[in-house]
């Protein structure tokens, strides 16, 4: 791994570069909690740009008067990030352990195992910092470079305020990319010996945390998962991009009478057969690996139906140049997956596209419904779980939308 | 009650009249499963301006092709409402009992007894028409002139569906004076003796069936009065606009330390008390009477905080008149009840106004919660429970949002 630098700046706040707002940049949202300047807003000369990613700053407005402290990325279109609204407080063990302690009563509150996402970025008061927590075992996703230079101060807080005993450090994530920061994963604390066994709505999920998808499991669809198990009762249920198989699992834990899990990848189908067998209902689970559109025009040419039918793509829309084309292809999963449903079962149709809104994504999947010959009602709107909170200033955004229809 | 006309236009669906869309309208929506014709839509001639109320009809486009059996009423800017996309349907007993059958599948899917939503006017094919069952009760809202012409036939499949003993008329909805509808509420079958304990999150509502607000309980907060009471182990609880105990009495199931109940209506505080008596928990059980404004006042200037407030106002946005006036009074909400709230603690808010979308209403709340001095991330946003199903196409205007915050 890459080591971090000195914590010099935090033993010395007051000698700390300054940044300050252009007159146009809106200090008013920023002052009322957004969390994020722009690179437009802020004044660029020399000495700003020059500094290294992820230095800390003095935020201020155009008249001078401090806002807070931020870090600045001048490589990234966010190019300053609320730290703190204190401009001097000090970054270091204690400052990333009160943060952690906050987000971990929340989580204490709702969980009764220690399986979820304990830091949530922005609104967990760690912009850019994504941390799972899987027992004993954190990842942790550094995706803005401050979170990079703090790593040490932020692994060491983490590991005294859960206890956790192995950390990793995961650099795939597409933020990255944006922050100008490697892709390296690596275990940076503990040991790790093969999958975790996480517990959820009554399944079990292997997650692997090196090999895996983002961070080895999708904790933000659990109430989601939750939801559909609710309507699987005795239910014959297709899991299309099922990963380690999210949906599918937690519908045969609430009591489905089988399960089929699509995934275009093989070790992840493996995973899910894994979870199967420890849950003892391996005897229900089968999987099908291969592209979905390929599985969904199949089983539609096979004349199957199933009563309960889930459809949990990756992003097709992940940003706004990929709209249009992210729409069609989720009006066109609706178009394949609504004939298989079974009269009066229920579709769920999933999106975690940032630059399709609900709205959007409900027309699209209407709209593909309609021209799948169906007709249906919506049941439930779900977004991801409060493991994965959200700033108000930031809420527009919210990237997981699921969608739970019957169709006549 | 007003006697049900005769059947006769159902015994001869080749003999109804013919209402006809004009060529601007959106015909292609209603073909894609919008469920409505507005006033402007339809072409008006003395004829069809002479039908009376609740006439069904067969639907034509402007090139008079059929889309469908129609009910028309000419008093309403909602002048036709789709029954049936086939335009000889008959609407009989046997007609309401399929659509009743459909939607009780549904509801014995997903809830362990019988208190819910039924029928849920559009979404559930009977448009304009809301049935809740208490147990071996049934409150029929016929919210449409159509309904209460076919009311004997509706309460007949009703009856023969469920198996319910007892049937009531509530006539009180806004959406009956819209429709020209009186108000009465009437005993239509079997008896009915005081208020119905009605089991939900593990908490017993007492529901009055004959005096109370809407249908006697609010069945749409079900999954929200849940979370709350996910967050409210070990709290001090403060339930504003409580009814009949919603929020409070859910908590207090899920194990709250106390719950302080405050309405302007001492009646719906009579019926908590007894739910909280009912449960045996009374004695961690409290009632304030009074108007919420003044009471958050109060509270404020006591000084005393809660560890998890609840504000589930009536409508305060019910239509777009009263849309800035009603977000002001959300912001007022807001800003008085987050200082009510402890460091760390939760704030509910909730609308229930058609008006106000759910961007509005999330801003109107964060600016409040701003201005009473606090900042804070929101948790969840929930809806109304899966037995308040929504078509795709009427699905904007979902009315309720219940946003779930954490203060700092």
């Amino acid at each position: 791994m890459t080591a971090p630098l000195s914590h010099q700046d935090d033993a010395a706040p007051r000698g700390r570069p300054v940044v300050r707002l252009r007159p146009k940049a809106e200090a008013r949202a920023i002052r009322h909690g957004f969390p994020w300047v722009y690179a437009d807003e802020l004044a660029l000369d020399r000495r700003t740009s020059a500094l290294p990613p992820g230095t800390l700053a003095v935020l201020e407005d155009d008249l001078r008067r401090p806002m807070g402290l931020v870090t600045v990325n001048v490589k990234s279109k966010i190019v300053a990030r609320m730290l703190d609204r204190d401009p001097e407080a000090v970054i270091d063990q204690a400052w990333f352990a009160r943060r952690i302690a906050h987000a971990l009563t929340l989580r204490d509150r709702l969980f009764d195992a220690p399986f979820y996402r304990l830091i949530h970025a922005e609104a967990d008061g760690l912009p850019g910092v994504v941390i799972d927590r899987f027992g004993d075992a954190a990842v942790v996703q550094p995706n803005a470079a401050w979170a990079e230079v703090h790593l040490e101060a932020l692994v060491a807080a983490l590991v005294a305020v859960t206890g956790v005993s192995t950390v990793l450090k995961n650099g795939s994530g597409r933020a990255r990319g944006l922050e100008g920061l490697d892709e390296e994963t690596v275990l940076l604390q503990g040991a790790l010996a093969g999958p975790i066994a996480v517990p959820m709505n009554g399944a079990t999920y292997m997650a692997d945390l090196m090999g895996g998808q983002k961070t080895g499991l999708f904790y933000d669809q659990r109430p989601n998962h939750a939801f559909a198990a609710r309507l699987s009762k005795g239910a014959r249920v297709l899991d299309m991009f099922a990963h380690v198989g999210g949906f599918g699992l937690a519908a045969l834990a609430g009591g489905a009478a089988s399960a089929l899990a699509v995934d275009a990848s093989a070790a992840a189908l493996t995973l899910a057969g894994q979870g199967a067998a420890a849950m003892g209902v391996a005897d229900r689970f089968a999987t099908r690996q291969g592209d979905a559109f390929d599985v969904l025009e199949a089983l539609g040419t096979e004349a199957v139906q199933f009563d309960v039918v889930i459809c949990d793509p990756p992003a097709f829309a992940p940003a706004k140049p990929a709209l249009e084309a992210g729409l069609r292809a989720y009006e066109r999963i609706a178009r394949l997956a609504a004939p298989l449903v079974a009269p009066g079962g229920y579709l769920v149709l999933c999106s975690c596209s940032h630059a399709a809104d609900l709205s959007a994504f409900r027309n699209a999947s209407a709209r593909g419904i309609g021209r799948g010959g169906r007709r249906g009602q919506i049941l439930h709107t779900g977004f991801a779980g409060p493991d994965h909170p959200v700033l108000p200033q930031l809420a527009e955004s919210s990237y997981l939308k699921s969608i739970f229809f019957r169709l006549d």
